[in-house]
Order: structure tokens, then C-alpha cells, then sequence
């Protein structure tokens, strides 16, 4: 297997972007990515999206952002996972130059989620779960997230404050980060305070919606010191699934298939939880957040708040988690998420995240989750010169 | 690069299945692909599909159906081209088990068309064109397909009955196919005198809308005589794309998408169109098929009613084309179809299609579109034992 390199990166902010159609808004990432690497083609595009077509009347997004982009006839096609697009998409990627089929692969994600011309943004995202078992009976998506919350808080004797201080340091993170959609300091009472949306969730407890892309160009590792001087190997990454429906799990508050993802890129890796300097995890609410730091193995289950409280979690702690805001702060926009955190991880590990750098970070990690759990991405990214 | 066989198929009826949901018709399909090979696991579902989200209130089916058939915690997404969907996912999992990653994948397609939940069907198989510039004018799938009709029959001086002739020949060869929708002969004046739906396109001209799921199991072909005795290998494989918008070819009457996917897969398996024993295209409407026949290579341009005219096209003929039926009689449940193609050319090659059975077919070809020609993938297949 061709060890494989994240060669570049490209981002939007992310926000209301009301002027730009989703193959404008990928074009602008895409643009950012290659602009500093003279690579002699793009021989394919695998773009993770979940909504453009109830969203945008758009589907075959592959194809149209490859017209668009000027890359045609190099393949192009979408990689859906619900929320875990942009993960599965740079999986699929991955796949693709570690095969030797394809050498310069453009990989990433696009969601527009704020101004759809067909649909209805929570019903489009409310897909993610079975229709036939969970939407059905009424649920949504924070409902059913909010019954997870209710359970832990319950079950572990935890706080809505301990909750709180999660979302503050996420927004703390993203007030550093220029890509960010809610680029501002908040504090416990805020979180406390904000309107109730399903009991214990309240406002800021919630990812908000947004619209953006992320573009990376993928390599194989021995090609990539020709196109660049800082790119990072992609060392470890998996896929892997769990139950679709919460009412099928055999425990509620572990996120088996963040277990399995994360022990099979440890694995692959050769790396354990401890070895992580800094990573980016999809917190939706709060409650993901807090599950997805405990089936890393980045804490003990129902501690969490321990290692918050102590700076364990902060820039240049035991480990840096999300310094981008996370999907709290920095946003989220679904099918780009994933490929927003791996490119983050790749920014770190090499430098350029500027303002919201952290320090000598070696070895960085992207979880990226579709659905309520039902699967899980995970990336494990090295830094290679 | 790893070699990769296709170890089984499964395949269900295409047709009105309202009893089925897309989980279940999936399943049902992957029944069938299971039931004959003691495969120690799955590792991967790389599922096609293209209106689950519009028209069964289903995003996330990679998840959705790994859970259903039993697979999880293995990784699953799905891979989406429009109407390309099937062939796509099919080279997404060549690229998993090529790569060495994944051993086992299990991929193919499935659609349902004809009982949406959502939205409209024609409005959800428009989305392939381009909204922005296609849709928005008010042109839909079938008269954008007329207008090559058109002008194709001007350029060539090609009748009508000429087209017709091609409608015949695949519900000769559909008529003995028990998966087909439309298993029946017609006459060339059965087409003739159909409704017109966008002139000169008429009702028999065109691939009717149905429901349907095909199953493929992939594997390293080195391992897969120990779990078969009747396996091909994928020889060649490539995608390919094209302007979305017709209005911006140079060509009009060249699916240049078609012409470079086949230009890569016969490079790859090391043959000519002339090696070509069967093969599976992708006649959406009479006029797709033509320009198919032609940017494969199968016959000269202008001249597809003389090879027709000669029985060239016919099973046993120089090139036997769609002896299932194809879009035409088999049916086109859109995500599905070019994972059709490719698991009823493996059947061709391992003397499993019953009565459609060719004779003797060694090297076989799928070509699988997505939109009005915006990708194109090809698939190669050799008999192997």
C-alpha cells in the first residue's frame, strides 16, 4: 500500500454564504488549495456533501464542481456518510492514491445548509437518522441527542455547568480562528442561560448551521517533497458503523462506532490516545462532544469535567482539542465538517494555523461522526518535515 | 496495486416494489451475493444510490443498511454520480480492496423510483443536470436528450424506424431475462406509434423508471479461488467526466466522458473494443445507447444501423450488446444500474445467466452514465477459471 500525504489545504469561513452557489463555494476552497502547489494535474475529485440535493436542487455535485473547476475529464464522484461525509470522502480519497490508481486527488467537502431553494434544513439533516424508526415517531436530531444528555447527567452525576464549560472553551478556541462562523468568548452563564431547544440541550449547547467548504490535496507521501516543503502523512484512518437507531444499543452513552474507528487508526498508526498532541472531535452538542472525548480514550468515562477543569483539554494541554472552535465555534457544515477537521489537524502539524497555532504538535487526530453515532470517521495525521 | 476479483452477485427483479423499502430491497440483494461464498467477514459497504434522500426520506444508507443486513461495525458509505452511482461505487470498492485495506467489500446499488415518500421523480432525476443553468430554463432529463435525437438524425440523415430498431432488439434480449422490468418483445411499430413524450423521443424509446438493488462482493483475486469456483477479475476500471452542461460541448453528438473512461479502461485491461465478447451500455433513451455503441469503439460513427441491420449487436453477434435487456427492457432504477451492469456481465462470464446465457463471452465491458454524459465509468471483466 502507497503511503499517502495531505499535500495542501483550502478554506472557507464558514457562515451565511448567500452569494455563492455550493460549486462557488468548493471552487473558492479548491482554488485555496492548489494555488501553492505546481502539481501537473488532478486526476480525481471525491467530495463529501450531504444535502445539496434537497438543499441546492443539486445533485451529481462530483461532476458539476469538476466541470466547474476546470479539471474535467479527471473522475469525480460523491461521498455521502450524513454528517461523516467529509470523513468518508477523505477515506475514499485516501483509498485512491494508496491504491496507485491515482496520484494527485482532490478530496474535501461542501455544505450549503442556510439558504435552500428546495427543502427544509432540519427535515434534510433529521435524514441522517432512520427515517422509518426515528423520524417517523417525531424525533429529531437534538431531541435524540438530548435524551443521550439526560442520561449521562443522570447516570454519571454530571452538572449542566460541567456541560457549560465545554462550550466555553470551544468558543475561547474559535475566537482565534479567522474561518470560524461564531468567532466570539462566551461564558458558563451564557451556555446557561440561552434559550432551551430540547431539554437539557439549550442553545449553546448546539453546533450552529452553516454553509462552507474545505478542498485537500492528496499524494502519495514519496511524491509530495516535489510539490511542497510542509505536508503531513496520513498515518492512520478507518471507518466504522454502529446501530442507526439509539433504541438498538446495547449501551446509549459509548459510541461504539467512534470505539472501533479510533482503535483500528491507533492500530494502524502504531499510536495510543496518549501519543495525541492535538485533535479535532465532532462535538454537535455538547453531549458528542463530551462522548467522542471518552471513546478516543482521551479521558475516563464520566470524568470528563475533571480534565476540562484542570487545562488538560486546552492549546498546549495534555491535548489540544479542537483549537479551530470545533463544530460549536468554528461550525458545521455537515458534509464538509469532516474534511474542515482533517485539514485543521494538517494546519497545526504544520504550521499555519496561525493565530490559533498550537505548539509542537507531532501527531494529530480527526473524528468525524455521521448520524447519531451510527458512524464514525477517524484520521490520523503525522508531521513529516 | 492489488488484483481484484468479483467474487458474487445478487440481484432482485427491477420493478415496482412497494413493499420493500430501500433497506430491504438492498438486502435482499445482498442475500443473494452472500449466500453462495464462505467469506470470513465484510469489510466494507460502498453502496450507489442516487434519490434516497428526495424520495425515501433517507440520507445515510451506508449506515442504514449496515445495520440491516448485519455488518456493522465494518465501514459503509455511499458513493453517488447521478445515474452513474452503481458504476462509481463499484470503483470506489475496486480502489478498498486494491489498495490492500480492505479484503472484503461488499458494493453495488439500489433505487427506488416508484413509490417516493418526498418528492417528485422527475424533479429528483433532473438534479443531474445542472440547476443553475439546465433546470432552471425549464429543460428536463428527456428533452435534453431529445435535442441530441434531433440533431443527431439531422447530421447522420438517421431515421426514426432506425432508433426504433435498437428499442426492439434489447426487448428481444429482455424477454429472456427474469430480472427484466419489461420482459416482453416489441415490434418496430410498437415504438413508432408511442406517445410522444419530447419529440422525436417517443414512450419506447426510452428506459422506463423502476425499483431495484444489485449486490457484488469484491475480493483480492489471489483469495478468491478459495471461496469460489466461478469468480472474474475486474481487468480495467475508470470514471471519466464532461462539461454537466450540454450548451458548453464542442460536441454534441460525443460523449467525450464515455470516450475517455474507455480510452483508460482498455488501457488498463490491455485490449481493444474488437476484444470486447459482451457488453452491458447504458441506454438511458435509443439515441444514449447510439452515442454509447459508437465513443466505445463498438461501431463507426453515423453507421450503428447497419452493424444493428446485420445482427452484430445480437447475442452471439461480433459484439453481443445488452443481452439483459439493458435500460430499455431491463429497467433503470438509476443508482443501481451500473452495479446491474457490472454483476450481469460477471454472470455472462460465468455461465450463470440461465436463459440470456451468451455463448462463450471471455471479456466483457459495462459502461455506466451519469446526467446527459457528465461522467461516464467502464468497467472490463476477464473470465478467470
Amino acid at each position: 500500500m502507497r503511503r499517502v500525504a495531505v499535500l495542501s489545504t483550502g478554506l472557507t469561513k464558514v457562515d451565511k454564504q448567500w452569494r455563492k452557489s455550493i460549486k462557488e463555494l468548493y471552487g473558492d476552497a479548491a482554488r485555496l488549495a492548489i494555488k501553492d502547489v505546481k502539481i501537473p494535474q488532478i486526476d480525481a475529485l471525491i467530495v463529501g456533501n450531504m444535502c445539496a440535493s434537497d438543499l441546492s436542487d443539486q445533485n451529481n455535485i462530483g461532476a458539476l464542481i469538476a466541470d466547474y473547476i476546470g479539471i474535467a475529464p479527471s473522475t469525480a464522484y460523491r461521498i455521502e456518510a450524513a454528517c461523516g461525509s467529509g470523513g468518508a470522502a477523505v477515506l475514499g480519497a485516501y483509498l485512491a492514491v494508496a491504491s496507485g490508481m491515482y496520484d494527485f486527488v482532490m478530496t474535501g467537502g461542501v455544505e450549503k445548509l442556510t439558504d435552500g431553494v428546495g427543502g427544509n434544513t432540519t427535515h434534510s439533516l433529521g435524514k441522517a437518522a432512520d427515517a422509518e424508526f426515528e423520524l417517523f415517531y417525531g424525533s429529531s436530531f437534538v431531541s435524540l441527542n438530548a435524551m443521550l444528555m439526560n442520561h449521562y447527567m443522570h447516570h454519571y452525576h454530571i452538572s449542566r455547568e460541567d456541560f457549560a464549560d465545554f462550550a466555553v472553551l470551544m468558543h475561547k478556541n474559535g475566537s482565534r480562528n479567522p474561518y470560524a462562523q461564531l468567532p466570539f468568548p462566551i461564558t458558563r452563564e451564557t451556555v446557561i442561560n440561552s434559550d432551551m431547544i430540547s431539554d437539557p440541550i439549550s442553545l449553546y449547547d448546539c453546533a450552529p448551521v452553516g454553509d462552507g467548504a474545505a478542498s485537500l490535496i492528496l499524494c502519495p507521501l514519496e511524491d509530495a517533497p516535489k510539490y511542497s516543503d510542509s505536508y503531513v502523512e496520513i498515518t492512520g484512518i478507518a471507518g466504522a458503523t454502529d446501530t442507526i437507531n439509539l433504541s438498538s444499543r446495547e449501551d446509549l452513552l459509548t459510541l461504539k462506532s467512534t470505539v472501533s474507528a479510533a482503535e483500528k487508526a491507533y492500530k494502524m498508526a502504531k499510536v495510543s490516545p496518549r501519543d495525541i498532541d492535538v485533535a479535532e472531535i465532532h462535538d454537535t452538542f455538547t453531549i458528542t462532544g463530551v462522548l467522542s472525548l471518552e471513546d478516543l480514550g482521551f479521558c475516563e468515562k464520566g470524568k470528563f469535567h475533571k480534565t476540562l477543569a484542570n487545562g488538560g483539554f486546552e492549546p498546549g494541554g495534555s491535548i489540544s482539542i479542537n483549537p479551530s472552535g470545533g463544530l460549536k465555534s468554528r461550525g458545521h457544515p455537515v458534509g464538509a465538517t469532516g474534511a474542515y477537521q482533517v485539514a485543521e489537524i494538517a494546519m497545526q502539524l504544520t504550521n499555519k494555523a496561525d493565530k490559533w497555532q498550537i505548539p509542537d504538535a507531532e501527531i494529530g487526530l480527526a473524528q468525524n461522526i455521521g448520524g447519531s453515532g451510527s458512524s464514525t470517521y477517524v484520521t490520523i495525521l503525522r508531521r513529516s518535515r
